[in-house]
């Protein structure tokens, strides 16, 4: 018998895709769980998911059964050696137990790599030109958006500085580059797929003192919650701009507001939040920044990308033992 | 005595600069006339600009004096012989009596090339993730953006065509290319100074039937007007987009509503309209196309970028009898 793959959550784009890499060489069976209770009994011995090899996880699922965490993790039949989650950031994901319980976790990566940095493109222009505040004058009656033209810049000639240069960093900066600004960026080391243009600065506040836009790109963990906080802020010149299509966490999301309510932040461009879905009102309220509601990867190209990208890890795992996407904490 | 340089609106930017271009070598006033008829018996004989020699006009004076047509250029003093427009389009400006009266018109093409193209590569990304809307819903209250999904398209693979390939043309399609995109162009001739892997369409409906994005960037004159029209819409793919920057009456604003309300647009960016600075109401009520209030060199850095180059053409007609933007039609 084909060896069991649990699909927990839909595949929205990529049923055909599925058949082609699955087909054949595994039982797909969709989730009926309907409680975290149930899916746990669902895992136990004699359970209907008691002898399932691999997991494909969507983080919609978790809205019936709740974060794979350590219960989660620890509930899991000795059966299963795959984790394979639909996402590039896994900070919901309990990869130590996973890790400790010889489970690989696998994300999605490069997938949404294109979709992310686009939307920090689109959160840089738009917070460099104010464009919010432009259309929200249009879509109330009005065509005169007042004070744009004195905070508005262009982007060439500025400092944009990215944090973290991984495959989302990377495409950052290629998309950046004919802009014409002048690009850096700070990451634990260099990256050597770094164009030679885009210069690495070792000191965090070496390089927050310089730019004019700071991008982030680090993902969530409990090393980097709050990695920008009041006194990384402090450290960015009078006027400069946020963007940040990481995770909300990773900003001190209070220091934020207060330096943007003292002027000290020029505006920012955020796709993330610290209590999402929730989005504090004061930013809500304000007219010169970018919001949106966790959208970076929200369009079925990059959706897509990210099913196949995970069903290719199961497949990968199935045949050769090892997806290539296998976290770093799982190696 | 230096020749008399008359400001038609204000220096907001570039004040310094007109001291460092200008001064010394004329005698710089501002208009002071508060209405057409007090401007042109100050242009007559014995009025206080009937000896002026080079005219720099924001078109923010218009307000005041009504646009520099027919009328305007007649009553010129025979002494003026360069009209200085501040701004890539001249539309308002009759250069065909500057012409007849042997007075130059230059524009200030190159200095909003990047501010235009970049509003173009935003209300790109904007419509093809459906951002507008995303934005909405968030400032509303909500984080769950409908359809966006479904709707939303990341740029790599798809065929986007520049019409017009001009200066902001180029720079559009310079800022595009990393996104992977195939990028074609439909220009009167081809362009030596496109990147080669931007392909040429002689033909337009042939260029209209392949792209998934339309960006439009033809100056209006007699000939362009209504240029995209219900036939040109309707040779266009099911779904597609159109992002304007150039000037609204380049397209059948009428047509494009009823293909947006259709179906048969996908969606529009739009920073022109028709009738500036009304909107159409149903362009208003939609949620899925976005809109800006014809910002689209509203920045700091470009204007004034725009007020150097148009007292750059007045100072190079003085002190070398011609400005570098002459505009063609005075050639």
């Amino acid at each position: 018998m084909a060896p069991k793959v649990l699909l927990m959550g839909e595949l929205y784009w990529a049923g055909k895709d599925a058949e082609q890499l699955l087909g054949g060489i595994a039982d797909v069976v969709s989730m009926e769980s309907s409680s975290r209770e149930e899916l746990f009994k669902d895992f136990a011995s004699g359970g209907r998911y008691s002898d399932v090899v691999a997991i494909y996880h969507e983080h919609l699922s978790d809205k019936i059964t709740g974060h794979p965490d350590t219960d989660f993790m620890n509930a899991l039949p000795s059966s299963c050696k795959w984790f394979a989650h639909k996402g590039a950031g896994y900070d919901s994901v309990d990869v130590h137990t996973a890790k400790s319980r010889g489970i690989g976790v696998s994300n999605t990566p490069g997938a949404v790599d294109e979709a992310t940095a686009t939307t920090a493109v689109f959160l840089l222009i738009a917070t460099m030109r104010r464009f919010s505040q432009c259309e929200a004058v249009l879509r109330a009656g009005g065509f005169v958006a007042k004070g744009v033209e004195e905070s508005a810049r262009d982007l060439s000639g500025k400092t944009v500085g990215i944090l973290g240069m991984g495959g989302i960093g990377l495409q950052m900066a290629n998309y950046i580059r004919p802009f014409g600004c002048n690009l850096v960026y700070h990451n634990r080391k260099p990256n050597a797929l770094a164009p030679p243009d885009v210069k690495y600065i070792a000191d965090l506040y070496d390089m927050l003192g310089q730019v004019d836009v700071l991008m982030v790109s680090i993902p969530l963990s409990e090393k980097t919650r709050g990695f920008i906080g009041e006194k990384e802020i402090r450290a960015m010149k009078k006027g400069s701009i946020i963007v940040n299509t990481a995770r909300g966490p990773v900003i001190d999301e209070e220091a934020m507001i207060k330096a943007l309510q003292d002027g000290h932040l020029g505006s920012v461009g955020l796709d993330v939040f610290v209590k999402e879905p929730e989005v504090d009102q004061r930013l809500r309220d304000m007219p010169h920044v970018t919001l949106l509601p966790h959208v970076g990867t929200e369009n079925q190209d990059a959706r897509r990308k990210m099913e196949v990208t995970a069903l290719t890890n199961i497949k990968e795992y199935l045949t050769n033992g090892v997806g290539p996407n296998l976290v770093p904490e799982c190696k």
